[in-house]
């Protein structure tokens, strides 16, 4: 990756203007109306990809400088397919504290912040203090982006199989960061939130349990309302729907005790929580995260599009309802050819994020969120 | 300015290799040879511009967000002449401590920090503070870019009338982060420390006075040996070489006073310290840092080859060795055809970057501070 000039400064002219002394007009500007740094630089088009290395990847705690090739890659993403640039900031500290503080300085530099593979339940209380520290979006994609594209891929399974959302019954396999996001994204997005179970490494998340982080203990009040207990085999016998985000191995028997015309997100990455091919003896519908299997589900296909869209709309936060807005948007582009091998957008689809922007754009105007 | 992709992301082929899966082998290697970060990101290429907008330009404490159009100019200067890729970042607070702080924790992602317009006094401990817990160069533009540049111009000047340095006896008029900068920048260049005088705004540094800052006070003791008091003109009298660095404006009367044959740097910018066709009739050779003016002292012809060799060297910290052969090699370029008007390269000579970095690294190299 590299910086481009956008402007020449080949001539003495050149110098003056884009440097001392034709700057401090723009600085005065700024100084008197500060907004006027989204259109007077490079802020406004610009996020901050920010990690603390401490869940990159499949890898683990890796630390800051092994963290950055993924944000590197990221911010080409950002680029390639919003249009938005990005700089990948790895941070060499993991205290909650600190990284709040830190972020919030920087914030006046950079038009948002994606918060990236920052280890769970941390990422959860330093992506809410943030988003209420700051005038700008705050958006961690490890939660929000795989749950929007889980939804968008939801709302088509579902319409190819002629069902509602609110008549599914919903079991998510691992309750980490993505986990606890797509929960809260397929409920705002539709499913009742009593027909949802979700299980983690200890089994089946119900208020009966006494080790429960506060993030969970949320989920145990609002989910499961059936009061289920045991397993994954237990948590999918009579389900209709099973997203795998990084719970784990399933076994066939217990994909097998689901409900018929069953939907199948197995979405670890490489190795699924199920084999597709398993998964297609007992679902009607399959996707995972693998790009060499049918239906991926890719965040690639949410973020450029939402923070483009959130920056255009010069958006101070990223709403549920431009989540959602989102998540249709991508479900849209390829909503007039489903077939049961393509029902969400290639993540190299040019179309998708156009759309993702100017829906969430929209979203953020309707939210009263939007600054322009 | 904008980000750039230096890889092509068109097809899912490409997408499997820059992003997920496999980035994750790079980041493997990261993680088992932090120092790889260098080659496989953009690490090794690029540095922080970092102010916290406490002294921009001549405008002052303007903060954070009107900051940034020259934070943005910076680096598109350190692109446009180093090849230096540079990411502007403005702090949303002012207190050295979390200054610090912050600027540590982002140090993992660059592989250099450019602080910039940041006020005097804090400046000297926040740089000296970072350099001494970073292991990339630190490097405070506004004192040791323009110390370079007036030492460069200096060794042309002083060849031009055929003296040596360790001849001439020097007033400094302006004691902030440029003024202490040029003062041990020349003395590190070869000019005697006791035959130079620094003026502040309450007059002449000596160790008669009683509110001196810590900086000012070590001035005072190693500086001004034949222990001058009074004003601006008390220091001229008789001096060969005047440079002045935001000192306020100064009397031709006082400039008059200087030695014959002398030398008038007036850097002051737009309003020199005294205008050089003022400074012409009483000195032999005059600069300022005005492009519209012969021999114009510009940061530029320093920072971008500076951080381009210390780059290129895998340099731990800037040295002052690097520093002197930073300005020799400016020197260098118009040294075969030095002329009264002409003794300061252009700030757009192309040949100026590279004979700064090649200096640079190879002087790191000599210290004992280059990683490769």
């Amino acid at each position: 990756m590299a910086i481009a000039a956008t402007v020449p400064l080949a001539s003495r002219d050149d110098l003056s203007l884009a440097y001392t002394p034709g700057v401090a007009r723009v600085c005065e500007a700024i100084a008197a109306e500060p907004d006027l740094v989204d259109d007077y630089t490079w802020v406004g088009h610009t996020v901050a990809v920010v990690t603390d290395g401490s869940a990159v990847l499949g890898l683990g705690n890796i630390g800051a400088r092994a963290a950055m090739p993924v944000m590197e890659g990221k911010a080409v993403l950002f680029k390639q397919f919003g249009g938005v640039d990005a700089v990948p900031i790895c941070l060499d500290t993991q205290d909650v504290d600190e990284i709040i503080s830190v972020v919030t300085a920087l914030a006046p530099s950079f038009g948002g912040i994606n918060l990236e593979d920052i280890s769970a339940p941390r990422c959860f209380e330093i992506e809410r203090r943030l988003d209420d520290a700051l005038p700008i979006p705050v958006f961690h994609d490890d939660q929000h982006g795989t749950a929007i594209v889980v939804l968008a891929a939801l709302r088509n399974a579902a319409t190819l199989l002629d069902r509602k959302l609110s008549d599914l019954r919903v079991v998510v396999s691992g309750a980490g960061a993505a986990g606890v996001a797509v929960t809260k994204m397929l409920i705002a997005g539709g499913v009742h939130a009593e027909d949802v179970v979700v299980v983690d490494s200890r089994g089946i998340i119900h208020g009966g349990r006494s080790d429960l982080t506060p993030v969970k203990a949320d989920l145990a009040a609002t989910t499961n309302a059936a009061g289920r207990s045991g397993g994954i085999a237990e948590a999918l016998a009579g389900a209709d729907v099973l997203v795998g985000v990084s719970g784990g191995q399933i076994a066939e028997e217990a994909v097998a005790g689901m409900a018929p015309d069953g939907i199948v997100f197995a979405l670890a990455n490489p190795t699924p929580e199920v084999h597709p091919d398993v998964a297609a003896r007992h679902a009607a519908l399959v996707a995972t995260g693998r790009s060499d299997f049918p239906n991926q589900i890719n965040n690639v296909l949410a973020f450029p599009g939402i923070f483009r869209g959130a920056l255009e709309a010069r958006a101070i936060r990223v709403t549920d309802g431009m989540k959602v807005a989102a998540a249709d948007a991508i479900a849209g582009v390829v909503a007039d050819a489903l077939r049961p091998d393509a029902f969400v957008p290639s993540a190299l689809d040019p179309r998708v994020a156009p759309a993702v922007a100017a829906a969430v754009a929209e979203a953020a105007r309707r939210g009263g969120v939007a600054r322009r």
